[in-house]
């Protein structure tokens, strides 16, 4: 079911020097700077209720694919009731669509793997196979921790909101289980106008932080001092989800102004959002946390979806981005600064080459993120090596991370990752444009080395 | 000449795998659900009348490759008149500029396999070539009905005006000939106010349909009661050729009032496009005709070229198209609807993994066309299923179409489009993406059960 | 250091014919028409002073990758002065940098070949290595004339400004040196309303070809009047360097006043650019200047860099670019002359496919230039010659060019251009898409006939 050469290059040359690369680093700690896991799993460690609850139901990856060829939300539990089991047997019966997709590759990894599944999953195996995931879950060593312990990682990231008081991952650290699960700022809910809930979410960040979140400088100092809280348990990074990758940089008195139409209900959004990044800029000038921009998604593209079954079920839709004027405002401010560092990602691949590398490879203070979402698969990180490398090389871009909320691929997806930049390098010794020696030295720093680097990890918070 | 191993993989194993893929698929039927073949040559069944005719003048592939390196249009004998033999000379001394291009693969699989030519096209052979191919035009087995026959085409669709009587069409489906020749309703001389005769038309398709198309609710009708006739005639689905993707949806009294505006030469012909889509839409949700979206086309570029020699010349160039904005008014109104389906077509091939993917691999209604005009093509096939199948598998795909008005090269297409799959199978199969058995089994999927599928081609209408 | 097989495909069937494909092109001399060596090199033929001013300094590929990793300007002795063997010691340090890149590629090749070394650089061997390249350039075989010979170019040019009086390029004419330095004609600093100095720029160019620049006419005439004086000192084309592609055809009357208000600190600038982009296209019909254009890049990013270090640092970032409507004014004037003859080039690769080689492939007046600065790479070549070559074919372009102030590069860049040309042929032909025949003939092509061709470089002027 998983072939120990699989993502290797097709030439046998080739492949033996994938394999060579790979046997240094298969075995290397898990670094996860950047992922959604949910800190309740950490803090309290429960076990997961059933196999739809864990692969099905949460998972957009999953839920879009079999949306898009007429399974109902209805018959997948999500805006309903429906019996795990009758679920887990419609995602068999589907499971021939996810055929040539990353998805398809990580489940068939942790079914596998994680639960010694050997037959691939179909109408005929649903059953059983539902019924030994079952048994499994409510095994002790199934449960969040211990998959922390046997996935082999050294430190993984949630992101939270500013208003989170962090008590899962105090709680972490307060017990005497080794795991480093370290909590990542993102003030979206608290800066982004057009966030559902936005106006009350200030007022609770003003009672939170004892600060006046009315005036421009009490929200400017609330954002500093959840930041140093954030900071005080281990936050390294920071993380921006807006649609643009807009910035602006306004006088103080104009910033001002427009805070005070936002909170009014008037202003222009797309503007304060991108105030807000150059204002979050400063701060990690500041405070050295790591900035993370992840712009692009047209979110909730339908609107009776999002009305009825809520946001993040697959229509959330890239579109294209710009960088190159976008971000002029905040480098023009901080980028040639020393202390401040941003990672960029990207939904739309056109920038690679054209923007993210170029930018990348000027700047000191900015660092390439790896493939993102619909492109965190085989493809998608071939693609993104070989139309970065050229102009940013390796040591410009932030390494892997698996930004995901679906604790059992982690693995899957660190393994396909590092697959693919041994078969990227094993292709780069081959036309000798690069010596086996100098990817030996490389392959360990795209898997875990630069990912550390990138986001402060390298000791102990 | 035609090696039987072209378009297979260079490594040995995984074209051991393509040929074995595609010696399951290389004789299979060929469904051609959208192209532009003359109707009067299956109403008629005429002979056709010398090489140039029939390679050369009316294809702009050809011609636009010719004129791009110097030859003229009058030495092609477009726009004035010129000797067939004389236009096949220049082609054949310029045959070296397709080089490379998928017209020089479909001519040659035609020169060879059609009339049994070995050398390659020259100024030394294009004489006898000449006088080979004529030979064999005068006779009957080189017939449009012939070669239906010899090409083993299962069912081919046309595209014709909302003002076409569907004649031909009718005479073929009352003749003791077999083929199955179906319309498809194109309504772009009808709802495009910047289409020639427009005004004119409007009023034909009054009279026509016996309703008073001055009114916006007669107008729908008159489109209501075409779509039935084309549906009774076999039709099963629509195609609309726009510059640009955008719908609208407007509340019913704006848009009988854009309508006015439009029938007085004055409102927004880009908006009354948009409005239309949606319109066109709700009538596929009522009659069940699969819509066909063809946008991004600049055509007719040079001014000149389109007053002197028309349209239709290799003048139309693509640009940047967006369709994650523009679908979503049509795809709020009807994109969840399970009678509803649209098979989207790109010549911007950024949107594929950015835009369409993403969309297709959500919305139960969408499907992806195969690589259209410039991207009909061993690269554009590969960078189609490199940058889509990850995201949207291959059950969101509407198969393979040949779009061509070049008859000869039907067959040729659709086996390029059958090995270019199978090499792109394959190497998933050699990187254990995929194990052999699935590819086999997609294998004819991809050759045409997935066309039938899309356009509801399945059965016999 | 240098392998003989790389950049060559990784099968070895497809690798000898890549090999065989090379062994006819190895030797052909270097047709260099478009770049930016300085013509002081070729008219006074100095010693280069150090390693550092030769390799480090001038070269906006190599600072901004030190930059970009936290090395300053300072340190690189730019805008500042520094100790040639303290950059070299910086530079070492910071080598692998440029693992992947093709600044390595080109640097390797350099110091192998050029300067004998067989170690990489690295802070070992820093010293010894700037030891051997400081010997070597006191030698006199290692001028700039000397250099020209030894690489085996049959023709350079060099890129200057209509208020330069050539003397240069006079003085190698005057001289009994056998090599041929052109002029280019770059009309920027006296067409570019936003080009420093413009103003005075514009009253120079009247002093210099008595003519009153104050009007639009004898504006008009004083470029005719310089294009005449360069084009009899060999010069066989013009390059514009504008931010975007945009043309435009506006009545005489309304060009005057356009000008009028340019000259008045009003106006238009982009606007006037397109402008002087057609009526630069009606000189070249006139004069038969090959016109180049290079537009999208987004110059000096950072505005602090600009104003403390100057222009060309490594701060040019590439945005999106059109042409397909941009160039519609001056192609409806005179893309159908067979007198014209356009060169694009472009840093947005997403336009190959999608408007170059379908705009290449249809006007008799456009080539595609090579891929450009970003992309005059492994990948950059290749994504090319895949994305260009259906639908453009190999006439439609206009060879290879190198566009380097950097002389030592000048050999490895168009050895990995032959290399990765090769590399794309020996695919077409393992693939079955071309004969090894046609490769043959049109690998020399690629490699400098087809520069000689779209330059007008075939005979000494």
């Amino acid at each position: 079911m998983l072939h120990p050469d699989r993502l290797f290059p097709a030439d046998a040359a080739t492949r033996r020097i994938a394999r060579r690369l790979y046997d240094v680093i298969r075995d290397a700690p898990i670094v996860s700077p950047h992922g959604h896991t949910d800190p309740v799993w950490w803090g309290e460690n429960p076990a997961f209720p059933d196999p739809a609850a864990l692969f099905v139901i949460p998972d957009h990856y999953v839920t879009r694919m079999l949306v898009s060829q007429g399974v109902t939300f209805d018959a997948l539990g999500i805006g309903s009731d429906a019996d795990p089991r009758a679920v887990w047997r419609v995602f068999a019966q589907h499971y021939h669509l996810f055929l040539g997709t990353p998805s398809r590759m990580w489940l068939d990894h942790a079914f596998n793997d994680l639960f010694g599944l050997t037959e691939t999953l179909s109408p005929e195996t649903a059953d059983a196979q539902f019924d030994t995931i079952s048994a499994a879950l409510a095994d002790p060593a199934f449960r969040p921790r211990a998959l922390y312990d046997r996935f082999n990682i050294e430190v993984i990231t949630t992101t939270d909101s500013p208003l989170d008081d962090l008590a899962h991952h105090r709680a972490v650290a307060a017990s005497d289980w080794t795991g480093r699960v370290l909590p990542t700022y993102r003030p979206d809910p608290v800066a982004d106008p057009e966030f559902e809930g936005f106006h009350a979410n200030i007022r609770a960040l003003g009672d939170l932080t004892d600060t006046d979140t009315g005036t421009w400088q009490g929200y400017l100092d609330a954002h500093r001092i959840r930041r140093a809280f954030f900071n005080a348990n281990g936050a390294t990074a920071t993380d921006h989800g807006h649609p643009t990758a807009q910035t602006a940089d306004l006088p103080a008195s104009v910033a001002s102004k427009l805070f005070a139409d936002i909170l009014a209900g008037a202003g222009d959004a797309e503007l304060f959002r991108a105030q807000m990044l150059t204002e979050f800029a400063r701060m990690s000038v500041d405070d050295g946390l790591v900035m993370q921009l992840h712009p692009g998604s047209r979110r909730n593209h339908h609107s009776g979806i999002h009305a009825t079954i809520g946001r993040d079920r697959g229509f959330d839709i890239p579109g294209t981005t710009d960088y190159v004027s976008a971000l002029q405002p905040l480098l023009n401010a901080v980028g040639m600064d020393p202390r401040f560092r941003m990672i960029l990602f990207t939904l739309d691949e056109t920038t690679y080459a054209r923007e993210l590398a170029p930018l990348a490879g000027a700047y000191p203070s900015l660092l390439l993120g790896p493939p993102w979402w619909f492109h965190d698969s085989f493809e998608g990180i071939r693609r993104f090596r070989q139309t970065t490398t050229e102009t940013a090389g390796f040591w410009n871009t932030a390494g892997f991370n698996d930004d995901t909320r679906a604790l059992c691929s982690i693995p899957a997806r660190h393994d396909v990752a590092r697959r693919c930049d041994c078969a990227f390098l094993a292709d780069l010794v081959t036309t000798h444009r690069l010596s086996e020696e100098s990817a030996t030295e490389l392959a360990p720093l795209l898997a875990n080395g630069l990912a550390r680097r990138a986001y402060n990890l390298e000791t102990e918070a």
